[in-house]
């Protein structure tokens, strides 16, 4: 492999600010030809977590509700941002329980992934929730209005292939969940 | 199901504006039960592809360059910004032909996807690129060095698996491409 260099910045400036939710940033950068670009725009807004929860029996738990950045109805995964200074673990634990209404005995981190790689944005921390066990009502607190759906994996696959779903989460965290359960069960 | 019912903007104001990249919009939106949010916060950027290309040997193309929104170097998958009016087909293509220098024999689309469920941002229309055939040498004409590899599908599985990639757009390309080649033949 070729030794590819990084950009350098040498300057960044707040264009807007609006916490704790977003800050847009315009970087002066130096490229490693020894060119500037001036106002690079990066975007900084929460950290957040996504969870493919699982029943013992295998059904994925999914939750179809309105999101306002598609301005229609989808299904997605749980989902949260992540509460100050909170471990990402924990963030997914208490967000499975409030969305799901579930424990689950067995976690396994999946991988954490920036939005966009040219704004940044944020970070997603993706887990499994392995053998989920259902010991309240969901109660999310949210904003949306969510309803619970328990899909099996044929069906969840079926639907990834189709395009059925609308955010880049949901396929980005379903691919994951299925390339770790058809991984041999050495790699995992 | 569940009626859902969709949210109602009542009124959208402009915060920043950086043509051709960015929009930062305040929407007050009114919920289903009655609750009125304001600067409920929403992001325009350019829509753009993102292609899986295959060689009929089977392996995939990936890009190893460096990310001003990551910091650091990762790999790809081919992408671009879709230019004023152009069918994202035809932006396929060319992308696919500027960053590998390949033409594909056949064509499928995957999907159209939007990048953040709650702050919307921009829609990735993603393509399989199938019997990819070099005819040039790769000349992107983007601000990043980038180096071609053509990588094993068991590989690039295998590293999804391990949560290798940093950007959630590969995991969210690969997760659907593998999905289709998966899929029983009657649903392709």
């Amino acid at each position: 492999m070729s030794d590819l260099k990084h950009w350098k910045t040498l300057h960044t400036r707040v264009l807007l600010e609006r916490e704790p939710w977003l800050r847009v940033l315009a970087d002066e950068v130096e490229l490693p030809d020894g060119r500037v670009v001036k106002d690079y725009l990066r975007l900084e807004t929460p950290d957040f977590v996504a969870i493919v929860p699982i029943r013992t029996s295998g059904e994925i738990a999914v939750l179809r509700c309105y999101k306002h950045g598609l301005g229609t109805i989808d299904e997605q995964l749980p989902a949260g941002y992540i509460e100050g200074g909170e471990d990402p673990l924990e963030t997914a634990k208490r967000e499975l329980l409030e969305e799901t209404g579930c424990v689950a005995d067995h976690w396994k981190a999946l991988g954490h992934f920036v939005i966009s790689g040219n704004r940044g944005m944020n970070t997603a921390h993706v887990y499994l929730a392995n053998d989920c066990r259902q010991v309240a009502s969901p109660d999310s607190g949210d904003l949306e209005e969510q309803e619970l759906l328990w899909m099996s994996q044929d069906e969840l696959r079926r639907r990834l292939a189709a395009g059925d779903y609308q955010q880049i989460l949901t396929v980005a965290c379903l691919g994951l969940a299925f390339a770790y359960l058809d991984a041999p069960e050495g790699l995992r």
